[in-house]
């Protein structure tokens, strides 16, 4: 993203009220062809707004309204379009269409377009680049995807720590309109090493003739570029940065990870989490397709259908406790359904508190014991109210009996497995949030069931001996 | 929070590395008594990571720490805090040592700590400002806690639109020490009305006699004081903005909302997401009580029981036909959980899409259509999986015909309710998240129990005459 970190400004947004009647105008001006009035009306809309418009066009269309913008201004909406879209319209578009698009796009934007393309197809772009942008993107490129590498941007300022607070100001008037929203002005070493930063305001205050060495803040916080995306995020999140700088193994700055860029991760992250604790994938948001997203949700139903199968080999294997006491049949959900509510809570829990940090913190082992003592609260409350109902509603000692046991059991065991199995991953150093809260509930469907009619065969025959 | 969107440095932080030595020694000088030595272990350190130090201490050192630290850096520290903490720190801080502290803290924190405090004390602490401050937290204390008036802060760059350029800079010099990091220049007229937004970059760069209203951007996006703070957090994030003015009925600027507290708000919104999909509260992240917890979770437990009973209610009243066939009994969890994994899925995808937007855009009558068909495609698969492997298992036609047409019907409804209850809610105006995974599924439970005992006993009823 270039220039969009500039104050915001938009006639489509405009303040509060915000008037879709731009909208309407440029619609009306597409379909009856007339490419003046449609560059007018988009001409005062913000590139985030005009990239809804282009997403909510049919695909056909998009082409033809990004192809008539000036080249700036199209590679703004671009900038906002997802991956899939931006190669779509940019193949449409037409080389020399396209060229100058690209020409206007930052190096990082282009990298992440081009990560998504066919090799044949990313290399034919890399041709119609400039020679000094395409080796910025081939530079980007060789870093991952989720890394702090793969999420910045190398359009950055860095002043020399020899120069005077006034040479600083006029090398950013030369540079500034080459990088993005000058966040902070980063003070390098002969070697390119990182040395220091000052935001602009410091250095429009200090004394002209003072050199920016003496007035740097030192001690820069600043992240290598293999750390994964997130933990830049939390970061940046925790120090209430706007930026926070890349550097090489030489303490060399490579560039920078946004504050927008930021937000976006923690976005991603938590739709990630939130998806996945409920039992599909968050590539689901990027299809409108039905079927493909049928697909993606299919294996997790068939694994816990397997699942659930094995509950119903546990049920047949006590079907004499069952020939005897028909009345066990009827509690057999309640039975599974809360040690996989409780599951779900514990899940949640320690889930989130691993993304944000909270647990990390302060040691797994108290988070371990501290769910250990909320589910024995809740088991012996849950035991004692499900004893209850079932004694008054089906009359039988011995059914309230199991079921109150087996509940108070079931409730320990849930909340132990539901924060254990998120801990072990993350030890593990995989994402806690791969155990999906049905794969966690279908687990405990299966002990739940197994203690239900193991306590039930028990308590039967002291209640029968007795 | 004033000064730590300055460019981040911490010597505790360190770049990437990061070294956790400062911990051991401050924490060996506080056990000896020895001040001035953790005064100098803590001077380097940013304060988010003094503030987790201080989480980290007993609850009864933490004022200790606090006490011994220069107001300034005291009150950095005191605004990472939680706010129960910081009223704990405070109290027990001791009179003249809290007013200096707050003397140091910024108008919209002083704020958000009086607003968690009761009503004596909160005004005791208003007593102990100083009259301007105490006036600036009394406006902000009108607008309620999650809106953008309760997010803002009142410390924000604003010039006339009458100086030119080098006088705005000038202005800046004077103003500066009292704002917020500068993110941008807003631009008022006479009546402090906002007119436009400037870049300091853009005021730098610009010729030194050329009048602000001349070189300002109009169209500024602003919002009104009582627009929901997720709404706010949503703009920001779509526009890549650093900070939003926040202006009242007349177009007068109030406050801005700065990138750093839209973090937050996302990171708590998606955390409550989280938090009521696994059917349970964002409250216990505050509190490691296990008790407070399990009081928490409780009531989302006992009402999830009370429809599991219902459930059991449901496979009572069809105990005729269990008798029947007993092999029903085993499919029951299986039909259940489906039902309930279906739910779920489409309950994430539904309450995601609607946190970020991504389904109102494109309407919601489309999203359910959408997922209408997903629940058809999947509800065709997993019957005929199911209908084949009970075959195969049990090798009674009827109860595999049951089973295959209950599992079908089960899904299309699971994924329609799925959708439907948080496209409702949303609609409401209520939050979607309200609608907890565990409740979903309940309500499926006895719905999937319901259907699969009905198409039991229609289709053992044909197959008996047939």
């Amino acid at each position: 993203m270039t220039a969009d970190r500039e104050p915001g400004t938009s006639a489509a947004a405009g303040g509060a009220a915000g008037g879709q009647a731009w909208h309407d105008r440029l619609r009306a001006a597409l379909a009856a062809g007339d490419a003046e009035a449609a560059r007018q009306e988009a001409a005062g809309a913000h590139p985030a707004d005009l990239a809804e418009f282009v997403l909510d066009l049919e695909p056909a269309d998009r082409p033809r309204l990004i192809g008539l913008l000036p080249p700036e201004q199209a590679a703004l909406v671009v900038e906002e379009l997802p991956p899939e879209v931006q190669s779509e319209v940019l193949t449409v578009l037409g080389r020399e269409r396209a060229v100058a698009v690209l020409g206007e796009m930052s190096s990082d934007e282009i990298a992440d377009l081009i990560g998504e393309l066919p090799p044949a197809r990313a290399v034919d772009l890399l041709r119609l680049l400039r020679e000094e942008e395409a080796a910025d993107v081939r530079e980007l490129l060789a870093y991952l995807d989720d890394t702090a590498g793969g999420l910045m941007t190398t359009e950055f300022v860095a002043v020399q720590d020899d120069l005077t607070a006034a040479e600083a100001i006029e090398t950013l008037r030369r540079l500034a309109p080459e990088a993005e929203t000058v966040y902070y002005v980063y003070v390098v070493d002969q070697e390119e090493r990182l040395r220091g930063v000052l935001s602009l305001r410091e250095l429009i205050v200090a004394p002209p003739d003072r050199r920016v060495r003496d007035i740097m803040r030192t001690n820069v916080i600043s992240v290598p570029a293999d750390m994964d995306q997130e933990e830049v995020a939390r970061l940046v999140a925790k120090y209430d940065l706007l930026a926070v700088p890349v550097v090489d193994g030489e303490g060399r700055i490579l560039g920078i990870v946004t504050v927008d860029d930021v937000v976006d991760v923690l976005e991603e992250e938590a739709s990630e989490d939130i998806y996945r604790l409920g039992g599909t994938s968050d590539e689901e948001a990027a299809s409108p397709s039905a079927w493909f997203r049928a697909w993606l949700r299919l294996p997790w139903l068939v694994g816990l259908l397997l699942g659930e199968l094995i509950v119903a080999r546990v049920i047949q294997g006590f079907h004499g406790t069952l020939e005897r006491v028909e009345q066990l049949a009827y509690f057999i959900p309640l039975l599974a359904a809360t040690a996989g509510n409780v599951g779900t809570q514990s899940l949640a829990v320690a889930v989130r508190g691993l993304a944000t940090g909270e647990i990390r913190r302060r040691e797994m082992g108290r988070a371990l014991a501290r769910e250990f003592r909320v589910g024995t609260l809740l088991g012996i409350a849950l035991a004692a109210t499900s004893y209850g109902i079932v004694r008054a509603t089906t009359g039988s000692q011995a059914v309230a009996a199991t079921v109150g046991v087996a509940m108070g059991l079931n409730i320990v065991i849930a909340s132990s497995i539901g924060v254990l199995v998120p801990l072990a991953l993350h030890r593990l150093r995989v994402d806690p949030a791969v155990a999906s809260g049905p794969f966690v509930t279908t687990a405990l469907d299966i002990v739940g069931t197994l203690v239900y009619f193991l306590t039930a065969s028990l308590l039967l025959w002291r209640y029968a001996a007795g």
